[in-house]
């Protein structure tokens, strides 16, 4: 298994970057197509536990798109093989007072990458 | 792309299962062992952020054993091919009032299936 192949961490890191773009903007359509559409598709947010693609979804449609921008503190992104790959990164949000965790899982899919599993949370 | 193949899902399944039984029984040995052995490798815990298999060696060699029991109630794998595969679970534990969430993702490196890549946070 090669890891970090240049060719593919610089297919996943336009994502990443793309998502994040999304993510403080709310952009919940380009949002909603980084994710796989699967009812296997899980995303663990800061208060809130969504199983299934339809939940993450409405979850996005219901959401109030302020408060959403964030600084990037680090973000390790790693490729293993050409079809699989991980985003970590640490956050840091106005008014929380402790550091945000954002890790991704993400695979080339038949219909390109998408995230297949996240987790968000706030450090304690 | 395949979705849980039979016999990946029972790969992984089992190694989740071992995983867990070594978790709260502290057997750093075999939690170790299911880490992929790698610079690249991340684990987020509750109250901190490794990166690189040996800063979470030396965090499992340094956490006392105690309060490490937890009850899952619901715990989702999928896998993606032959290689890859993710593995999410909530759990419950004595003293804590929210629910805990465990992100895992599992790829079968040269040397066999491991963890590349891990979250656990608390619920707020």
């Amino acid at each position: 298994m090669q890891i970090n192949l240049p060719d593919v961490l610089a297919e996943v890191r336009a994502l990443c970057t793309q998502y994040e773009t999304a993510l403080v903007e709310n952009d919940v359509a380009v949002l909603d197509a980084l994710f796989w559409d699967a009812a296997t598709t899980i995303r663990y947010g800061v208060s809130e536990n969504l199983y299934g693609y339809d939940a993450i979804k409405a979850f996005r449609a219901g959401r109030p798109s302020a408060g959403l921008d964030r600084t990037v503190i680090r973000h390790e992104i790693v490729t293993y093989g050409r079809d699989t790959a991980t985003s970590c990164l640490e956050f840091a949000r106005d008014g929380a007072t402790t550091t945000g965790r954002q890790t991704q899982t993400w695979v080339r899919t038949d219909a390109g990458w998408r995230v297949v599993a996240a987790h968000v949370s706030q450090m304690r």
